[in-house]
């Protein structure tokens, strides 16, 4: 058994509390795995008295955590304090410059100095690992970095937020609205006081960025992702989803078209013979698709104590074992820039939902619009009949340009019969 | 970038050229992502003149695959002849005792003999690596060794043989019987001309008997799983199956229970909510259940030249990013000699179908069966009157032990108005 690996822990919120409790309960069996036991040697955190439920005896405590990434006697600091800039960044920062490894659940900051982190990692031969920061305890980071390495990727999908998965699986459950269920969320905890980060897409985004560059092998381009949230989504159009056969899900999107990358974060419509249509409640899920693996599905849980310290160790026993290769799989000078794909440039089929007039020639001046830009329609729907009353119309098209049906939408909108700016849900292909 | 690995193929059946393809096609971005570029420098099969549609020019061939895997210039021996025995594992033995590291696909020779080739890869530090053995293109080795490798595993669950999920699958679509659509599948090459290997369960033992020791620390032990394949399966069973919220699939299965280890391949009826009921056709999947991490599902194509290909080159790559763990994640000598749990142990749920005689007292007799071995029943069905004929007879059990399931039916299979063989189908919980 070689030298033990020295750990310094930045953070003792749930998930650094959890990488402790880990080291502690399954210590035995890491040793065995690993030929190196891990521990703790010192923490950092913000208040030294609160109770976290952990014994610390004989761990060095850090009021300043720079000085503890500073360390000399430490192999690696674990990073768990969170945000996109500021002290996390400098701890990482810090470490890194002096060829200490590094392990982040840090998806924000990942997302937003990745590439430069990266190639700060590699310059001074430190690992810099970031399993945590996508997908929870779901392993898929190693999966795409490792498992698919021989292939290349036709395209990644993913439910990356289980705050909305939850949303949404539990609106289509209960039929209660967005507004009522988010407030339940946030009682249950599964939802921050202030929820945007979750519930418009940007959490989402932020590990797409990492995945992207990861199966593309380009440099992490957080600001050109599409991003969408789910504020806007009722239990009317989850209801049409039910019957049209699709169930909405929030998934982050990437892939390869003409030499640009496509990155989208937003509400599908998504086909029930999908894998990624069942994936409910809290639950994450990452479908890569390699041009010879063909399309390979994981899935669990996105969040939470137990599943995020188990990535994080899963990336401590990957240095432990010596393993140690470029964070984006390919070195980060040979990252390409990514150009990104124009937003309005997809294609597929479109689900959309208006409020209109119940009266004659109304559906004509629709069908209209549509027709002058080329959309045709796959299905119409409109419930019950209430002359000159507001009524729901629902049109389900046939794969079209988004440019297309964003210009009809505007065109339908001006219509006097139009009651409410036209809502468009985009419908994923199986 | 690092000199070229030199590898030696053996077997250019469907999985050997899928990884001569994929070499060649995805050859830039390999070494882009290893640093070394994978070479194969060598080839043995059987009939050198068959066109397999590949390039080989350059490429040295050698009719006995002994003396290429003895050759001193090759770096790592693919096998690729299958078998448990035989010629395979004498490849295996030679590369390996001459310290050249062993990719291979082979479920049968790693269930016999992985213990034994796992002690010889590390005592001549190669690296031996099976990642293709197990459900095809799912990264399952590299999940449970690498991603998960932070828990203690509560269970291994898995759909783990392609053939038997398709022919449940189209069972079930299509209502026709057991036969008819192995015949089909036959046809369609989705089982072989001998189906015994698929159909009796022994491929799936293959391996889970590998995810089991990767797992829980044990010995390879193939000899202890409890098998059963699907033959006996009705369309009738998958009707009721339906009827009460289950799928029928032939799941490997693995835990440890007071200190012993439970291995098992048998047809289960799988609730619903339990993600592994919705894999369908010729698709595998794995469900890990981590004491930290929770369940983790991983789910894709099993089998085909690509997904095995895709697998095959993964494990090169690790090996040319010098990644070289113990195959079953500890040192051989450190894992433990697996006491197998008794077969008549098991606890849970039963599905029982009994074709009886349609006249008084025969529920009562069969209930009284029941009672005296203290089994609690949960539901009873019996499909419309037919007084004096036979009819299908259905009860599901309370939760109980096997021993006592295995008596009860043995007493009820007595009665003069039990007119077949009592069948069972183990439930399993979600």
């Amino acid at each position: 058994m070689t030298a033990s690996l020295k750990l310094g822990i930045a953070g003792l919120g749930t998930v650094g509390s959890g990488v402790v409790r880990l080291i502690e309960e399954n210590g035995t069996v890491l040793a065995e795995r690993t030929g190196r036991p891990l521990v703790v040697s010192a923490v950092s955190a913000r208040d030294r008295r609160k109770d976290r439920g952990l014994s610390l005896e004989g761990v060095r405590w850090y009021d300043d955590p720079l000085a503890m990434a500073a360390e000399e006697d430490l192999d690696i600091i674990v990073e768990l304090v969170g945000g996109s800039d500021g002290i996390a960044l400098d701890i990482v920062r810090t470490a890194l410059e002096q060829g200490k490894s590094v392990v982040t659940a840090n998806k924000a900051m990942m997302a937003h100095h990745g590439t430069e982190l990266a190639r700060l990692a590699e310059s001074n031969q430190a690992a810099l690992a970031y399993e945590a920061a996508v997908a929870g305890g779901i392993p898929a980071i190693k999966v795409l970095r490792e498992g698919l390495a021989a292939n290349q990727f036709v395209r990644i999908h993913g439910i990356l937020n289980g705050t909305c998965n939850y949303i949404l699986s539990t609106m289509r459950d209960t039929g209660r609205e967005f507004g009522e269920v988010l407030a339940e969320a946030q009682k249950l905890g599964y939802a921050e006081a202030d929820p945007s980060f979750d519930v418009d897409g940007i959490d989402a985004a932020h590990k797409l960025a990492l995945l992207t560059a990861l199966a593309f092998g380009t440099e992490v381009d957080f600001d050109s992702i599409q991003m969408e949230g789910i504020r806007s989504i009722s239990s009317m159009d989850i209801a049409y989803a039910e019957e049209l056969g699709y169930r909405i899900k929030l998934l982050g999107m990437a892939r390869r078209k003409n030499g640009q990358i496509e990155q989208r974060v937003h509400p599908c419509m998504v086909p029930l013979d999908n894998p990624l249509s069942q994936v409910d409640g809290v639950f994450n899920a990452v479908l890569a698709e390699g041009d010879f693996s063909g399309p390979i599905m994981i899935e669990g849980a996105g969040a939470g104590e137990g599943p995020t310290a188990s990535a994080v160790v899963a990336d401590l026993i990957d240095i432990a074992r010596g393993l140690k290769l470029p964070p984006f799989a390919v070195p980060a000078d040979k990252l390409e820039r990514a150009v990104p794909l124009e937003s309005d440039a997809h294609f597929g089929a479109y689900f959309l939902r208006l409020l209109v007039v119940d009266r004659p020639g109304v559906i004509a001046d629709i069908a209209t619009a549509l027709r002058d830009e080329e959309i045709s329609v796959e299905a119409l729907l409109q419930r019950g009949r209430a002359p000159g009353e507001a009524v729901p119309l629902v049109i389900v098209t046939h794969e079209t340009g988004e440019a297309q049906v964003l210009r009809a939408l505007n065109r339908i909108e001006e219509l006097d019969s139009c009651l409410q700016e036209p809502r468009f849900i985009r419908i994923e292909s199986s």
